[in-house]
């Protein structure tokens, strides 16, 4: 067992015992962890069965807000692996959760920059939610008497992830958040990059909220990882303290720093985004308890 | 004559005829001054003919990198200004002007996020550039085995205002910017937003760069207002001292600041994207040497 300057140490069989007996609850993170695309990370199903069997609690909170609970259980039983909806946290069902915490009123609408998984926790929790997937295809042309109308009564803009991102979506997010009196802006996360495809990475949600914030001069209000909004929930499942729960991430601005703002311990896997030599490189600042190639190495150490 | 508290002077006949006597070259910004989208704001015309037969020498130095200098020039033409295209300095030339500057390597290709204006510009200055209004209607379908590939000899990327941007655009620019060792991220400007339109305001160059900063999580190098970098350009143009130019424009925080950063006097017309209410607050920091309604007050100030 050595430490590696900066990085935190790498895990081993001990520390895996360790691990296992200090835990009561895993969290996971899913892209780059779970999956990437739409390809399972070798070993994931085995690893997560035998946490299951000693009795660990497990759920998932992703950043991803393409999806909803629904839309992710449906991936992962389509994947091979058993989970039930309530133990799926993804920043879709953060941005519903917030705005329902501040009892934003259900006569006000939110527009959405983002997949239809935010739409459907947002449509979930009682509210009316305008945009999304069916601004996709929108074009404008900046014509000389063009005026582009917008609902007066949106009173939340949601940006997250968005694969159709266009000057439509833009401009009517930009026109709620300046126009709209005491309208929020409200980001799912700000990840810079992530495994939409397997082989490689592409703009997160950090381009398209910053976009927002590029034209509107406004930080948002993030609900996902490394917020900790979501704590508040896993701590309710979880009936056990923050210091018993383990954070598994692939990110450390993210994932790491999610588990640390909590007080969780934290396993950075190198299967996803984070390579190597960014952990160890001096400019980073974020150091994992524990780090290690992939899940399943969790298996190797401790067996079945 | 009266101060509005942290607002600077309004302007008045006194203080227009110091104007006139203490500069010898104006400077003007052109969106919300010489015009609002393609309709003229009333008087400019005038005005401009009454500085120069004042022999006031003029310039056009304007942020909006949608059209090259030559593209402009036929803009002011029509619209009855008579102007000479290298009293014109956009963004985009400043964009080819700053990789002229740094000995930009001719066989690197620059990947453009932007207008036609900025590839002209380019290829005017004897570089290649890729992207553009050819990469507007291109779409990326997220499949697993989807391979997004970029040119590795592009060794900088140049943002502007894109009114198509979408995620080929960002997955080029973020892959090149990310991925070619060296790569240059090159923002025209940052305007958050500006008047494409008569009748309203949509979001500026600024968005589109501020998403690539979520994504590649890089600060661009920003050669538009309020950088000085055109200035040099300017000087050598007029001949004269920055302290005898007069920079006249809508914004504080590109225009006023820009003439402030240089040594100009500094006068702002509200004719643009900057109301009265926004000048006075408290929150403001940028203050112009004088303000007044539009560019023909000094008309009406001065006589014919």
């Amino acid at each position: 067992m050595k430490v590696r300057e900066g990085g935190g140490w790498v895990l081993c069989a001990d520390m895996a015992i360790s691990l296992l007996e200090s835990v009561d609850a895993f969290v996971f993170d899913c892209d780059g962890v779970i999956w990437k695309g739409d390809q399972l990370i070798d070993g994931v199903a085995e690893t997560l069965s035998m946490l299951r069997s000693k009795s660990k609690a497990i759920v998932f909170v992703t950043n991803n807000s393409t999806k909803s609970r629904a839309q992710y259980a449906a991936k992962f039983i389509s994947l091979g692996i058993p989970v039930s909806q309530d133990e799926i946290f993804s920043s879709s069902f953060a941005a519903a959760m917030y705005l329902k915490s501040i009892q934003f009123r259900t006569d006000n609408k939110v527009y959405v920059i983002g997949g239809e998984g935010i739409l459907e926790e947002l449509r979930l929790a009682g509210f009316t939610a305008l945009g999304g997937p069916e601004d996709a295809k929108k074009t404008v042309e900046l014509s000389e008497n063009r005026f582009f109308e917008h609902d007066k009564t949106v009173g939340a803009v949601v940006v997250g992830l968005d694969q159709y991102i266009n000057l439509y979506k833009l401009q009517y997010a930009t026109l709620c958040i300046r126009e709209n009196p005491g309208c929020l802006f409200i980001a799912t996360n700000r990840d810079a990059v992530g495994n939409m495809t397997a082989l490689q990475e592409w703009p997160g949600a950090g381009c398209m909220v910053s976009a927002v914030c590029g034209s509107t001069e406004k930080e948002p209000i993030v609900v996902g990882k490394p917020s900790t909004f979501l704590m508040d929930f896993l701590l309710k499942k979880f009936n056990t303290d923050t210091s018993r729960m383990c954070m598994i991430g692939d990110r450390l601005d993210t994932d790491i720093l999610f588990g640390q703002r909590a007080g969780c311990k934290t396993l950075l896997v190198l299967s996803g985004v984070t390579t190597l030599s960014k952990l160890l490189d001096p400019a980073n600042s974020i150091h994992p308890d524990v780090y290690t190639d992939k899940v399943s190495d969790l298996l190797e150490l401790l067996g079945p």
